[in-house]
């Protein structure tokens, strides 16, 4: 039987697996690909460690990454280093050296896609990444294939575990942001340094891969809004509770009405507990896709972890591998439409403000008249008395553009009969 | 620009969907394909009735649908006729006049999915069929692809739209199956002869399907083990809501526990509430695969109605259409495991059971013995006194061979004390 020969750059959580999966699963694999996939040699940093891996030859270990990369014997590289560099590096030089290229690389293909995509077709290689978002989840393939007669409107999505864990955890036990991201920590869910999670970065670089490819228009990390869960407090977690919503960190990737520009945002948000990503607990991933066609599509699974990425890794192998024996090459990265990003101003959305103001006669007509002021229209107002001269309002207002909302925010600071804008979230779903 | 030729098979409601996407997002098709798709004919059983199509030149429509599968100036044949023949016969004319086929046809692929892929091999074409199973939802594609380098255990589907309307009407509403049928059935839901479907032959269809791809075997309607809804009563539905789960008609695809055996079987069961799929409300469609490495994934999407099957048929035509023009075929069909199906009576499963049962002392003792007597262990028993000497008992098990529950479900019935077993029904789900 033939065989194809598989380069594997890194050996921590996820090239670990990917190893094992090739070596349990070999038999099942060969009958897939309709030849034996073979390690040809693990990149690693240090060969000193106790390299056990299971089923990988020590003599495969090497620390030429860059020499691995290059041999011309082999046919499908596996990059799961991450990170910019040595990565882009070691992805040109196998391309180059006619191998096609499986990576889980969320950062460098949210910043270089659309040079990635030009040097493989250049190079007449396959480039494939299903891992680098939501994990185990297949959702660029579908994305890309499934849906490739179809115009998708809208992708929201749930696409960073540690979040969605941190938030499920407020909701479900009343714990501060700050008791939940401890607890995380201390069961592996987050960090000992959470920025890259808790302040939306890695959700954004996901959202900028998703948006591409259902747009067809070149998006960068650059590109995408960004805010993360930081700021969210008991009290927004509460108030979403009591109009039946929950708060997620969402990723949205919008075409905008005329079809012309395409917004992408990572914020936290509150959503109806009858919207199917509501339901998504613990540290779940989840994408709701709405299309013209199809109607509304939602994938579900594991956003990370060692054995899940390297399912989709291995996915990507197989097709690359089955691509290679078949002299093809799967569909090629397609961002024909280059439509403008949208700014943030001119994204149409709802809010929800909380506000302590004093408790007087003429308080909710102010308010009212600011809202009035920037065309924002109210939906509902629930007023809450606190104590003597103390009340809290609560305000959801109808769809809006994000500046008048923000310029509306504003107006209600400079009031003087509000004491505090207590918190503004958006609300999505509807 | 180059065009590949698209031959359609029926104009119904899924074939007059895949006429007007094809018109209309003509430019955003040519860019993903990288070639113009042309309609090159349209079969129809009569030509009488008013064609008007969006987008079709009536010159195209032919009510001679073997001509057209035959044409050589075709590359893709879409075949949404439905049904086994003349559906099968014309697949065949296509492929051995070197078309490629896109169906989305269920009761054929159940019946006949090794000999047509055998016939797609043999003459070298592509053939797909996204549309036939769960609709919009991709899903086929991410099992055969996606999922290459996993080892699928298990695939828990609700695969049909009707029952799961019925179902959740009789869950949120109380109603009975009768009411909820005609309420179904007035909208649209369901049709006038609703066998198909609440019989649970539609959903034995898509789960022969859903296995052969996820088991790499073959498997047909035949070897599915198939119970439907209709007599699922108002109190199944209320005892299930008093132990916190929801009755759901599942499609149960699994593998043995050595690996060696197929399970495939159709049946209403017991569904807790926490778990993923007991969130899918009316029509909808969900399945949720259950695999080695990936863990647990959701495919949750509207499963039937002419934009949404369309849209999952052109996601296909495309796809043949890039494979055509890069002179590459797509994945084979691939059933080289041979794992036979497992008997219904090997399943192992859970039972919840309510018996009608005189209130006297030692009642509990003598049902308690006939569970012994075929060794299932109870999990649970509530009883509630119905009236003078009269009680009902609410039993769930342990899981156990169905052989031994349906055994004992035979032993109870023989009881003197238990005057009747009022319904017995399977908790799946953990």
């Amino acid at each position: 039987m033939a065989s194809v020969r598989i380069a594997l750059l890194g050996c921590g959580v996820v090239g670990s697996e990917v190893a094992r999966l090739l070596d349990e699963n070999a038999d099942e694999l060969a009958n897939r690909v309709g030849a034996r996939l073979e390690l040809a040699g693990v990149a690693v940093r240090r060969l000193g460690r106790d390299r056990t891996t299971s089923g990988v030859d020590p003599s495969l270990f090497t620390t030429d990454a860059a020499g691995l990369a290059a041999r011309d014997d082999v046919d499908v590289v596996v990059e799961v280093i991450g990170g910019l560099e040595p990565a882009r590096g070691l992805i040109h030089t196998a391309m180059e050296h006619g191998s096609s290229v499986v990576t889980a690389n969320k950062a460098l293909l949210a910043e270089d896609a659309v040079s990635l995509h030009t040097a493989a077709e250049k190079h007449g290689v396959d480039l494939y990444y299903e891992a680098a978002v939501a994990g185990a989840i297949p959702l660029l393939r579908p994305l890309r294939e499934s849906m490739a007669g179809d115009r998708v409107k809208r992708v929201l999505g749930i696409v960073n575990g540690t979040t969605n864990y941190i938030l499920d955890q407020m909701d479900s036990a009343g714990s501060s942001f700050t008791e939940a991201l401890e607890e995380a920590q201390a069961l592996g869910y987050a960090e000992a340094d959470p920025t890259a999670d808790v302040e939306g970065y890695d959700a954004a670089a996901k959202a900028a891969i998703l948006a591409g490819i259902a747009f067809h228009s070149p998006v960068g990390s650059g590109d995408v809004h960004r805010e993360g869960i930081s700021e969210v407090t008991a009290a927004d977690v509460a108030s979403a509770k009591a109009m039946g919503a929950v708060v997620k960190l969402l990723a949205i990737c919008e075409l905008s009405e005329d079809g012309n520009s395409v917004g992408v945002r990572v914020h936290p948000a509150m959503l109806p507990r009858t919207h199917p990503l509501a339901g998504v607990r613990g540290a779940y991933n989840a994408v709701f896709v709405e299309a013209e066609a199809a109607g509304q599509l939602m994938f579900y699974g594991p956003g990370a972890g060692g054995a899940p990425t390297a399912s989709a890794v291995l996915g990507d192998v197989v097709t690359a591998a089955r691509n290679r024996l078949g002299a093809s090459l799967g569909p090629r990265g397609s961002w024909y439409a280059d439509r403008p990003p949208r700014s943030m101003g001119d994204t149409v959305t709802r809010y929800h403000i909380s506000l302590d103001v004093t408790d007087r006669p003429g308080v909710l007509a102010a308010v009212a008249a600011v809202f009035a002021q920037h065309g924002v229209s109210i939906e509902t107002v629930r007023q809450k008395v606190e104590g003597p001269d103390d009340a809290e309002l609560v305000i959801v207002t109808h769809r809006a553009t994000d500046e008048a909302l923000t310029a509306t925010v504003e107006g209600l600071n400079d009031l003087d009969t509000v004491r505090d804008v207590l918190s503004v979230m958006r609300v999505e779903g509807e």
